[in-house]
């Protein structure tokens, strides 16, 4: 039972591996990239500080291009956070070996977040079953459990030593010479799990 | 990490106990009952050969009539079942030593489910948290893990040998004088759990 799962080194992400991990999957994260950043390596060591496989799947940079567009004209990231992560997903679902796809969106998660007749056209279009560990999960529950769980450092999200979509479109916003602080949302914290607790 | 279970013997309530316990919490199984029958037995019996502790939580009879009544005006059960569960939360979340409340509810339910505003009311109005941990599977995955864990008996539900919010509410109707199979969907077939697979 192995399912591939969509991995940014965050404390969702992680959480949600480990939890297919309790219930008896073998769990391969992988992490997309545009291939214009190798952010993807913060995502791997932590992969590997947890003990998981971890791959890079790399997806055509027209999809960065095209968010990054949706993001100047709406003035906020949330529908090209949701325009990757449903082209991740549609990449993912659609490799050859791949029979069970998964990610750590959480039920108070605005973007990115499938909603069900979005989960079940995913299944459906490419013959796979598409695992949610947190969605049933509150905000309270996810604290206990990676509080329990993880050695987690919060930063700014804009450091950008990350490995989630919005650090490259980020990146691609800047090199276009549009401030991305004047899209992203101020003070944002985003965490990254540096290990388990108590190695 | 104690946790309180809304628990019916079934495949859902079972499979999601299971989980619950694999990521960390202490499970107690409830079984809703309106003491019209001792069909919660049933669901004692299975939690019993499962290794979970089992409590009966009475609910006020005009709960089940107030069903009774709207499955009759609905001519329908649904929105019954869904009464029924509302309150079967709110009885099982205000108990005073009660912090974490969860159920086998599922993705691809109509009934019982509650949508994302009422399970943060539910949260809020009681200070728990709610935690559903098969809200984030398919059917494909519920089907595959139940499989792999438990001996399980399938029979039409018109048998009665079950201890879901169903059984009562039928009888209610069939002592009103009134034939619960034009309520109730027909050919509908209901699983029993009978233990782990490999005991």
């Amino acid at each position: 039972m192995l399912v591939h799962h969509l991995y940014s080194g965050g404390k969702d992400s992680s959480l949600a591996a480990w939890m297919l991990r309790k219930i008896g999957y073998e769990v391969r994260l992988v992490t997309v990239s545009f291939g214009t950043l190798d952010n993807w390596r913060f995502a791997k060591e932590t992969a590997e500080r947890l003990g998981f496989e971890h791959r890079v799947l790399y997806l055509p940079r027209e999809i960065l291009e095209r968010a990054g567009e949706m993001a100047i004209k709406d003035g906020h990231p949330n529908n090209a956070i949701q325009f990757i992560h449903e082209k991740a997903l549609e990449a993912l679902a659609s490799l050859p070996e791949v029979e069970r796809v998964s990610d750590g969106t959480r039920r108070d998660d605005r973007v990115p977040l499938l909603d069900l007749p979005e989960a079940r056209s995913l299944e459906d279009r490419f013959s796979v079953a598409y695992i949610r560990p947190l969605l049933g999960l509150g905000y309270k529950t996810i604290r206990e459990l990676t509080e329990r769980l993880f050695v987690v450092e919060i930063r700014e999200s804009e450091k950008l030593e990350k490995a989630d979509y919005e650090v490259e479109l980020r990146c691609m916003l800047m090199e276009r010479g549009i401030d991305p602080l004047g899209i992203f949302p101020k003070g944002h914290y985003q965490s990254r799990v540096m290990g388990w607790k108590g190695d």
